[in-house]
C-alpha cells in the first residue's frame, strides 16, 4: 500500500484515459469520478476499475465520443439513448438534466438506455446531495446472480442508490442487490479469510462463508434472500421499462462485459420547491441524528447513517493521500505511460 | 382453520367496520382490501388486523371521517395532509390520484403525510397495475427494528412495493426492511419452530433462529444487514420530505400503534406514454420469462417471480373459499354482531 494525492491520481488516470483514445476533457472528468471513488474508500471502482475500462474503450465496447441524444419528453421524463457512451459521461449528463429539471418542476426523471457501466451509482446521488436535491437512481446489469429458489444466474445485482441533501453530511446509500460483490469474495478468499455473514451457496446448496466455492458456484446470496431478489426482478423490468431500454435478460446476449447496453433510471426531487431546505434540513438531521443516538451492540462502538463514514475517509485520503494498492498504482501508471510520478 | 367465501368475509368485515362507527361506503371499501389480503394470503394484513383496525377507531387514533386535503401542488406532485383518517381509505385515494396525474403527465406521485396504517402496501401496487400502470410506493411506520450495529429499535421496517403490470400476471414486490415481520416470530413460535434463516440477535447479540429471544430483544434483523438498515433510514427521511410529514422519530412519540401519523409516497408511471403498453408487456413477460426459466435449486421444484404465487392462492381461494383461522374468524364476527352466519 501506498499513499498517493488526489491530484496524482486524478491526473494520472486522465493521461491513461488519454491514451485509451478520450478527449482531454472527457478524460478529466472520468478519472475525476474514478479518483473520487478511491478517495471515497470505494477502489472496486475507483483506481481498481481503471483498467478494465480501458480495456473497454479498446474493444470498443465503449464508444469514447458517443454522447446522449434524446428520445422522447414526456413531461418531467426525459428518455435518452445512451450510444453506449462512457457510462460516467453518461450518468452525470442524466444526473445534471433531471436536476435541472427538478429545478423547474420540483422533480425530474432522466432514463438512459444502451449505456455502459456508470462505475460508483453512488458517486451521482453524493452530487445530486451537493447540489441540494434528493435522488433515487438505479442501474440494471447483466446476470450475475440466481433467482430465489434457482441455480443459474438470472438477476444482475441493480446497484440502487438513494441520498438526501444534509449541510452536515448527506444521507446517501449505495448498494447492490447481492450481499456482496464477486470482488468481495475476491478479495476475502486471497485473504484466506471467511465471510462475515453467509453470501451464498456452494455447488450442492449450503450456504456458506467460504468465499471460494460461491466463486464457483456463482449462486451468491440476494439481499434479505427471496426479498433481494424480488427487488432486482423489479429495479431491472422498472428501468428498461421507463428508459425503453433491455432488461438483463437481453443484456447477457450482448456478452461485452459488465453492464454494456445496460439501462438506467434517475428521479431526482428538489426539496426547496417543496418544503423547503430548512425543512429537509431539519428531518434528515433529525433522522440522522436518532440513528446516531443508538446503543450501540455488542460489536460496535458507534452507529452510523449511510454516508456517515465516508466522508471520514474522504476527509483522511484528503489530508494525507488515498490509499492505493502498490500492484493496481503501477497497473495505472503503465497505463498512462509513466515509469514514475 | 375453515373456508369461508370472499362475498361472506367482505360483508362480515363491512359490518364489523359500520359497527365501529364507519360510514357503510367507507367500510365497504376497506372492508375489501382487508379482505383482498387475506383472499391474497396476506392474513397479517386481512382478516387479523380487522380487530386491530376497530380498536384504533375506537380510540380515536384513526378518524373514520376523515378525507386528504391538499396542502400543495408542485408540478407532477401533490402533497396531501391525511388528517389520520382510515389508512386505506387515504391510500386508495393517493394511489387514483396519482394514476389520474400519470395519465396526464406520463408520471405522477402522490405524497401523504399524517395518515394511518394502509394494510397491505401490496394492495396499492395490484390496484395500479390492474389500471396499467407500474408503481413504487412506500410508507415510514414507528421503529421497530435496530439500526445495523445498534440495540434498540430506531428504525421502521418502511414498507417498500414496486409493481410492473403485465397481462398475464403483474409483478409486484412488498416487502418490509426487516426479514421477517413481528407476526411471522411469533406463529413460527407458537408452532414451536425454528426460522429458516437467522432472524435477528439475541439479547447477548448472537444471531439466532429462535424466533423467542428476538421477540423480546426486538433485535430482528433489517434485510441484508447493513444494506436493509440504510435502506430503511433513506425511505424514512425521503417520505417525510416529500410529503412534508413525520419521519420515524417523531412518529415514534405519538404512541398510538403501529404507523400512526406516518409518511408515504406513492409514485405511478403511465407506461403507455413511455415506450407504450406493447412495449412494456414485452420486457415484463421477458423478464418473468427468464426468472421462471431457473434450473430450480436443490430445495425448489420452480423459480417464481414477485407476485406469481399471490394469483394462485387468489385462484384457489376465490374458487374454494378463503382459509380462515378459526379464532381469528370468530373475533371478526363477533365485532359484526354476529353469532353465526
Amino acid at each position: 500500500m501506498a499513499r498517493v494525492s488526489f491530484e496524482t491520481v486524478h491526473e494520472v488516470i486522465t493521461e491513461a484515459f488519454i491514451r485509451a483514445g478520450m478527449r482531454e476533457e472527457d478524460a478529466r472528468t472520468c478519472a475525476r469520478v474514478h479518483t473520487e471513488s478511491s478517495c471515497d474508500g470505494v477502489y472496486s471502482h475507483g483506481l481498481n476499475r481503471v483498467a478494465r475500462f480501458v480495456d473497454y474503450l479498446r474493444r470498443g465496447w465503449v464508444d469514447a465520443h458517443a454522447r446522449p441524444t434524446i428520445v422522447k419528453e414526456v413531461g418531467v421524463i426525459e428518455i435518452y439513448e445512451g450510444h453506449r457512451g462512457p457510462g460516467i459521461l453518461n450518468a452525470l449528463f442524466a444526473t445534471r438534466r433531471a436536476m435541472a429539471i427538478a429545478a423547474e418542476q420540483g422533480m425530474g426523471i432522466v432514463t438512459l438506455r444502451d449505456t455502459t457501466h456508470w462505475m460508483r451509482g453512488g458517486a451521482y446521488g453524493w452530487l445530486a446531495a451537493d447540489k441540494g436535491y434528493a435522488a433515487i437512481l438505479w442501474t440494471n446489469t447483466e446476470s450475475c446472480m440466481p433467482a430465489w429458489g434457482g441455480k443459474n444466474t438470472r438477476l444482475g445485482n441493480n446497484p440502487f442508490v438513494m441520498a438526501v441533501p444534509r449541510d452536515k453530511g448527506h444521507i446517501v446509500l449505495d448498494m447492490a442487490m447481492s450481499q456482496y460483490s464477486y470482488g468481495k469474495l475476491q478479495v476475502t478468499r486471497l485473504k484466506g479469510a471467511q465471510l462475515p455473514y453467509p453470501g451464498g451457496f456452494d455447488q450442492d446448496g449450503r450456504l456458506t462463508v467460504e468465499p471460494g466455492p460461491i466463486e464457483q458456484s456463482m449462486r451468491i446470496l440476494p439481499i434479505g434472500y427471496w426479498k433481494g431478489s424480488g427487488f432486482a426482478i423489479l429495479l431491472d423490468a422498472l428501468a428498461a421499462i421507463l428508459s425503453e431500454g433491455l432488461p438483463t435478460n437481453r443484456i447477457d446476449p450482448i456478452g461485452q462485459g459488465s453492464c454494456t447496453g445496460c439501462s438506467q433510471v434517475f428521479i431526482v426531487f428538489d426539496p426547496r420547491q417543496l418544503g423547503g431546505a430548512k425543512f429537509s434540513e431539519q428531518v434528515a438531521d433529525s433522522v440522522a441524528a436518532y440513528v446516531n443516538s443508538s446503543t450501540p451492540d455488542e460489536k460496535s462502538w458507534e452507529v452510523l447513517y449511510p454516508g456517515q463514514s465516508t466522508l471520514r475517509i474522504r476527509a483522511e485520503h484528503r489530508a494525507n493521500g488515498i490509499v492505493v494498492d502498490n500492484g493496481v498504482w503501477a497497473e495505472v501508471m503503465a497505463l498512462a505511460g509513466r515509469r514514475r510520478l
